[in-house]
């Protein structure tokens, strides 16, 4: 099967030269699903890059009749980032020229939905699916607005272009997935919403992080929060609905590698993923016995991340994977001074028992810089 | 009089060097009013620098009984952003490790003061200067768990170490002055709080901008939010009360610049306003007379900014100050391409009437980069 | 008459986006010399793309049988360098990732041409054009060779990808113009080579800096470099030859700025050498009356560079253009300190007479950094 | 034994902080030789400040009638480079306002040194400890001209000053080592000079890269040269001489990073340095034996850079350490493009047989990207 290829200019730089996204879109036989997948969001996080390329390879093998519905996917998903460098390093998790966080930039329907019961009461008795198209067709609605702006004299910032045409890629997708890694160095894993903890398991990880708080505008949480929403609201009156809706992004390894592990684990859950969910079907591949499989799940909330109480230099850190217990040296400070005395040492002992889930990929740290993440 | 100086160390740096605040505190002989004065908090805002080193100087010459309560002041009062350089240009908006406008970092009270109304019951009654200091010992209560997060084995990231220091020194004032600028190309004006308006008068600067929309955080917003709403919260008990505490944001000018005429405005204004309030007494300066100077009051949310819906090149842009109609043609783009065909200008109109207040320092734009705000 | 516009790839970025180079290619109907004209090689030098924007748009009126020869225009010649940002500066005059000044990487013959007494010796008697056929023809053979590497399996470092773009396009050309400005704040005027100063005069410039001393494989000077090698190496053997070959780079205004007059100046001038020169014909444009303008000339060894004694905020600057005297002061620096004493102002002294002909756009510096330059 | 502990003064910074130096001066009861030991020159290069750590607790434990001459330790010897950063990684390669390689800006007599032959014949009979005192003395003259420049009005660039401090403190020293990582993913190695090759194994490390090809301006370089051009210029006259000085670079393992097995091979290696040199005696440690060690010597003109042909995702790299022979493919690129196509990839092979020794840290590549080195 061949995917239509589209390409979709995104900006023009002041010199003229345009950058754009490009867009495998592949469609199957029978209707069904659409499932987006991008990568590369952040700068310095590129394994989904090599797990789209696979999946690509992997679908150019597969039977249009055999693929229920249709898989987009976008590699390299934020040219800006992806180019960005300081010196030989990956610096693009940020807007530069806004200095804003590229996976903080999106639309999210629920902050302007104020009519939210109203609008539940007029679709309780409704099929699920017609009220998946009712509230659909608002969102997009609202939305549409956005471009309005885009075209006026005044225009927007470039993040609003952006997020813009990511989101008009995916806002009606029933599955989307966001392969991301740590931009330091980090485990395999993934971040899940609400009530989705029996689909996290598909991606055969080894644990994932329920979003219980939010950060605010990610592209996942702007995706599935106005769902949620609607759920919620539906079920306090009365009515027990789950869309089938999801929203994923996978944490594959370290900023700026392509850990080989990594990416076979990402292809796997994204394959294990839509063979289950029906999207794939007669792929000649093996489903693991799951059953024995154990994931490990965790609140966000959870998560206590170590800050450098010194300047200096970093030691004697605990490895990546680790499990600490509440008191457990977890780094060394070598602290420098200007002040004529010895350099010293600082030991910092771990608050909480945890999982060492990311570690800084900088050993020199001022102070109040990132250290070591505990969940 | 002499000023007590006292320094107080800030970060300390991965090379083990310390950076330091230094806080110039004159008190007069008898108490008063607490007012704190602060520069250069964006890197590239340098002209309050210069407008404290005056204040200096002539509060050197004002004799000790004629201050009536206290002046601290505090000069490039961010050295992380003030050093920072891109190339030769003062790069210091923002955190670049945590991407963050290091004027969108302060800790609010009113964010987390749940039990506002319970609270302006209690106080209903009491004398206005209880209300105060009953107000202040809750404020200053909830501000010293920063310091205890501060201190734990996992410490915070800098950004919130940062501005704990900054709000220890200014949390109980009672006047609150923010030297800026632009760090584009501005003019002189204020930025102000609801019911302030005769009070900016005092600072005779041309206009003023109502912050009735805020941004988030600003160190100004930090301190006088929690007043403003205290305040709402009475009112609507039915206590019509406003408290001498006043939080201003002074624009001076042009970013990386030091304009003679922002610095003398900037000057005159902060002298006028002290000697207005009370604060200073028999300076020998004659104060101009008022009665007929005009100020133009605008609100946050009038501001229209314009940015660039192509790449390329800003020429003929109408001049900072000007006066806009709606449909007059604001600026052109020179349009380069790398498609084959020759460059082309683009030409940009109002949307609404205005005051040019704020034009972009580059006329070079990549699409959706800014390049000019009107009021 | 309309150009022959050509778009070149010149690098592929990690998303796959690929930025290019378009070159404009006016050609006559007699043949004659080849001008090639490039702008904004210095992210922030930006008045030149408007320069050669308004010499296109006077090609495009001129009648092909005026244009004795060819002229090419290549605005934006540096898409890296132009689309950079460091917040909302145009911080691209260096290359980030090799740390390199995007004019200092330009290949030089000279530096390779260990044989030229030799060659000299075997073109003594030929005819001068001749002599610049073989001459070039070496060049060429030589260039050919960074080809070759390029397309090796182990490849270049980008710049050197770049330089041997923009010089392939520019390797065979008779006169060369680099439009800059200052990265600063600066006047009008152009950098000039040995024996040129009467075709310098052409330009109308106010002023003009020899370079007697190099910086190292600027775009001017690797063009221009092997021919005054051999210029000077005949003159030894006793014969004095000058080939029409030139080299400009004019220097219009002020960084990130597009200032009318300097974009006047730059057409104005580069429109009266083309005429002067013959290759520009009928233009209907009247030259105006040169023998009574002055132009000022210098030698790039006259240049005194002040660079900031301590750390602090600039005052006091004299104004760009200015004359000073030996011990005029040129500047203060108001200097503040963390060590408990009041802040300071230092005043510098001018060390010889001269022109201020460029100053710092930011009035901060650290200790180190550049505040004036006098010629 | 205690040092004495000296701080310098570094730089004023514009908020008027200042970064200083800290020099850890250990002095033996007997003259001898200097030692002159640094570290983090370039600000991702870290694990050489713990070596230093190690060297001084070590040195605590050391009797002063064991050390014969003195030691000088400076960590953390370039504050602007340590504190850099860009996002979360260590960016400070390069000083960012001159886009200077911190190790490329030093002072090196040799290049001043105009009449050394008839300096050289004017010493050809002389003791040569004589001979090196007199040098000395004219070397130390010519450096005292860079404070001349620093003191007047127009000062010098921040770099200048840089490295005057550091070269004053290491210019008469006898052993001077340097102490550096990979800015990217390297081994343990280190790069010596002419004629050291006996003393380079006394460092213990697998392999060293002869310095025949100069970089220009390097720390140890600008140190050693003008001694080897005079051994060389007294060797043209027919004496055979070899100073008692050496310079050293150490290569420890991988930027932003302190493995170690690094730090470890590091110290161990300075220790044995130092103790096969006479300057530390009776320590107790055990000089393991070398003779059966084998120590892999190769050239600086062997290295072999690949940079990447394309833009892409780097994947399938042969890793560190590995050796490789011509033809074997080193490392693909997973190439996207914006034209419509699919993705593919591209293999690349080694043109020579060789050693990994270096990587780049990032697996994301734009065109002329480095890739792989091998030596």
């Amino acid at each position: 099967m061949l995917p239509i290829i589209e390409t979709i200019p995104l900006r023009q730089m002041a010199s003229g030269d345009i950058l754009s996204l490009q867009v495998y879109k592949f469609t199957g036989v029978n209707t069904g699903k659409k499932v987006y997948i991008q990568s590369n969001l952040h700068g310095a996080e590129i394994a989904g890059n090599a797990v789209i390329y696979q999946l690509v390879e992997f679908l150019l093998t597969v039977d249009a009749t055999d693929l229920v519905g249709e898989i987009w996917l976008v590699p390299v998903c934020n040219p800006m980032g992806t180019n960005e460098r300081a010196h030989n390093f990956a610096s693009g998790r940020y807007c530069v020229y806004e200095a804003k966080d590229w996976n903080r930039i999106f639309w999210d329907y629920e902050k302007e939905a104020d009519d939210l019961t109203a609008f539940a009461k007029s679709q309780f008795p409704l099929n699920i699916e017609v009220v998946r198209q009712n509230y659909l067709t608002i969102i997009k609605k609202e939305f549409a607005k956005l471009l309005e702006k885009i075209n006026c004299s005044s225009c927007v910032p470039y993040t609003q272009k952006f997020r813009y045409i990511l989101q008009s890629l995916s806002l009606d997708a029933d599955y989307l997935i966001d392969l991301h890694s740590s931009s330091n160095q980090g485990l395999n894993y993934l971040y899940y919403f609400y009530n989705r903890e029996e689909s996290a398991k598909l991606f055969w990880l080894d644990f994932g992080i329920l979003l219980n708080e939010y950060d605010g505008d990610a592209f996942d949480e702007a995706f599935i929060k106005p769902w949620l929403a609607l759920e919620k609201c539906l079920q306090q009156l009365g009515r027990d609905i789950q869309f089938e809706i999801e929203a994923w992004t996978l944490e594959l390894g370290t900023g700026m590698q392509i850990i080989p592990d990594a990416v076979m684990e990402g292809v796997r859950g994204v394959k294990n993923y839509l063979i289950s969910k029906g999207v794939l079907r007669n792929t000649g591949l093996l489903l693991e016995e799951q059953k024995n499989r154990k994931m490990f799940f965790k609140n966000r909330s959870d998560v206590r991340k170590y800050y450098a109480p010194a300047g200096g230099m970093i030691q004697s850190r605990i490895k990546l994977g680790s499990l600490v217990k509440t008191g457990d040296r977890i780094y060394q400070i070598i602290c420098f001074n200007k002040s004529g005395n010895l350099p010293k040492v600082i030991d910092i002992f771990a608050e909480v028992d945890g999982l060492v889930y990311d570690t800084s990929i900088n050993q020199s740290v001022n102070e109040g810089e990132f250290v070591i993440g505990i969940i």
